[in-house]
């Protein structure tokens, strides 16, 4: 801290623990200097910095009087209400056990059964340094870039999707901070207030506030065995031109299921004749763990319908604030020029990090890596629910991703049964925060150490056996 | 690309360029295999491809046909109609003005006086690699962080803030992808709609929509020699509640002025007096040119009545997305979690290594190389000025940043004369784009070489000649 500022608060103190009452003249700018060993230009900043705070003011030709302290000067001055201000805002808060859950998923001391995250030790940091090398010997000006995002990521994601039989150009990609971001793009680019958003029940998306925010319908769409209730969907009153399908079909969060081939192409043939938008949430789709999954929706539609959303959060690390969502070439334009709008795109170094671990082949080392490891985990976890839990739930066991839904038995009240793990040290993910009204849980094999895994569990039992 | 697309492609185009006519038989999948050497299983999945997009159908027994070209199959069924669904979306497109520059800005043939960004010599490429190194040899997991930002960043931002004589705990501090981006949090999570905001005029934030899209009202406020027009600002009706003040009170974007330390107050006390929030956006402050800026708004506030506004953007390199925002601690703890609403935080990398440019004094060496730099520019150009726009314009020295404002002293048909400098090959930003009604436009001493700034000036005083 520089000198004047540690002046600021000594005399700050010394007013407000009352030790230099109202009224009390100051010493001289010299005494302080010398108390303090700096000169009286420091003092004087000083002084000044607390004359313009309204603690002190200058009497001419008398010195300097202390003319309030924090308890009258906030007695005559009220600072504007923040609290008053945000209350009406157009963004309402994270719904509280969200909050709540963001917040405990830093504890340490906690069983983090909740964190949607790879463990540690499957963050790449010897590929990630590689890949950092070689980035820092080819650096150029960045600048602000054109909002779709550097050419050389979005060449390399195009190559990466054809692994998976989409075929896009890297014209028709635009590079985002992750999912959520894309989502957030649509629903205010795309998307008229008063639309239809048709969304998978549970979903992740519940979790999160983005389309209330943009006035935007909300019809939830039950989720089966197969994934979305294709059926159900189109039940529903579709309104051509505001209305849209978000939908999660590979190892959907939080319920882990993936939709078969057969049902892909029904859903597919059913949007293109009510002509509904589809957004293709796919975050997932490299994290299989048996087999490769079905092909993307993507793969099945040639008029472009279908926005489809990528990302390396799950993969590498979400720190890295990369994905990306692909779509026509015009609507793909219109949300870059959104973006421009909001935050003039991603970080460049993140993605040219990105770059060079897909052009390397590193990050597709790595996955092989993370397959492994999640299959491991996977298992160990389903053999914990199958010794533990039997009598208390069902589940099923998901084909990849990080996610067992696990359904309760008996009636819970998920509150108070979210605390009583919560009191015993484990963090879970209710359903209800998916907006699932069945008593479930969200339980993550991705994050926790198998030693701690079989601990929650135990705990998750006992709780389940006295409740 | 994998083999299975190179056949979906060829046969694609066989028939799209009515090669294979509809009706017509496909090969035999072994042929098909023979003549691309692959194998069969290889061709069905290209065949099940084409089925997908209705191109092609299995008759039971009897092989397969095609169906369907590109055009029986556009004209069947029509996709989405995107353009409709984006014209009426929360987010109205960019000015086309405004997108005009975006896009030009990387034209290469163009002389860019309209650039608001250092020019390439002062991209701090080895200050950058040297730090990445750091950031290389100390990499951990980032995960999702908790919305605020890096600890380590935020306490050398603090750090850097109290050079200026700004006091703010690192818990006070945002970190942002930028000012933007800042804005935009405050506009969604802290205004309510219907607000006023007041804002001058002319002013950059004219030039982005972000405050329109939230529905809060702009009331513009002329800027004169001294900055913001206080007088002006307090003849408006000030709604305790739903107003709010947004000020650039240093290197003014577009108009180059600062307020005087004696302005500060005098707009500090009043806006205390009516308790109306400002919105500090101080992000040129580090590019002082002749002698450091007088003190933020921010250091005459004890009661947390503003939000400041800073940026790595013009300093470092806008690729690097960062930025921050401090305030009182709970209006920072409320943008958080917004933030974490839209997109997660900012890049942890890009975060990182801005935290060792600034802890190695790297980022202090690089500034004086800019500030010797931008001061030669600036001359140069003003001397240009003198030497040949004298008889057509007025303009004043800024005294930092990157901008120069040229007042016109015909009126001028300002659409047509930005239109004229881009047929003679020269860029520049017109007054209009920032809201101004006066003959105005604003030129950058930032980006351009001084050769090619001189030839530029030489146009623009034929064009004035002439027009």
């Amino acid at each position: 801290m520089p000198r004047y500022l540690q002046i600021v608060h000594a005399i700050r103190e010394k007013i407000n623990q009352g030790e230099w009452v109202i009224g009390s003249k100051l010493p001289t700018q010299r005494a302080i200097a010398e108390q303090f060993h700096v000169n009286r230009s420091t003092v004087i900043t000083a002084i000044e910095i607390l004359k313009a705070e309204g603690l002190l003011e200058g009497k001419a030709g008398s010195g300097i009087y202390v003319v309030n302290n924090r308890w009258s000067l906030s007695a005559a001055i009220s600072p504007p209400d923040w609290e008053d201000l945000t209350q009406w805002s157009l963004q309402p808060p994270s719904d509280h056990t969200v909050q709540t859950i963001n917040e405990l998923e830093s504890r340490k001391d906690l069983i983090q059964l909740s964190k949607g995250e790879l463990e540690p030790d499957l963050f790449p940091k010897a590929e990630i340094a590689t890949a950092l090398t070689r980035v820092s010997s080819q650096l150029e000006q960045f600048g602000y870039g054109n909002g779709l995002g550097d050419i050389g990521l979005r060449i390399e994601i195009s190559k990466h999707m054809q692994q998976y039989g989409v075929c896009t150009a890297p014209e028709s990609i635009l590079i985002v901070s992750g999912a959520l971001q894309a989502l957030t793009l649509i629903a205010v680019g795309i998307l008229k207030k008063g639309s239809t958003i048709f969304l998978e029940n549970p979903s992740y998306l519940h979790s999160v506030n983005l389309f209330r925010t943009a006035e935007i319908a909300i019809k939830p769409i039950s989720v089966g065995e197969n994934g979305l209730n294709i059926e159900e969907l189109f039940q529903q009153k579709i309104i051509k031109g505001s209305s849209a399908l978000y939908v999660n079909p590979t190892y959907q969060n939080p319920t882990g299921t993936t939709m078969s081939s057969e049902q892909r192409k029904v859903l597919m043939d059913k949007c293109r004749y009510f002509q509904l938008p589809v957004i293709e949430d796919d975050i997932f789709r490299d994290l299989w763990i048996d087999e490769r999954a079905p092909a993307p929706l993507k793969t099945l539609d040639p008029f472009g319908q279908v926005l489809y959303v990528g990302s390396f959060s799950k993969t590498i690390d979400p720190g890295l604030r990369i994905g990306w969502l692909a779509g026509p070439e015009d609507v793909i334009k219109r949300l870059s020029d959104v973006r421009m709008q909001t935050d003039y795109g991603s970080s460049y170094i993140s993605q040219a990090l990105v770059r060079e671990l897909l052009s390397s082949g590193l990050y597709e080392q790595h996955l092989q890596k993370v397959r492994t490891r999640l299959k491991e985990k996977r298992e160990f976890l389903l053999q914990l629910l199958r010794l533990h839990l039997s009598e208390y739930a069902t589940w099923r066991a998901a084909t990849g991703g990080f996610f067992i839904w696990v359904s309760l038995h008996k009636k819970t009240n998920m509150h108070q049964f979210f605390r009583t793990c919560l009191n015993n040290g484990v963090l879970i993910n209710p359903g209800f925060i998916y907006n699932d009204s069945q008593p479930a849980i969200r339980l993550s094999y991705a994050y926790e150490e198998i030693g701690k895994m079989e601990e929650a569990i135990i705990k998750v039992k006992e709780i389940l056996k006295n409740g």
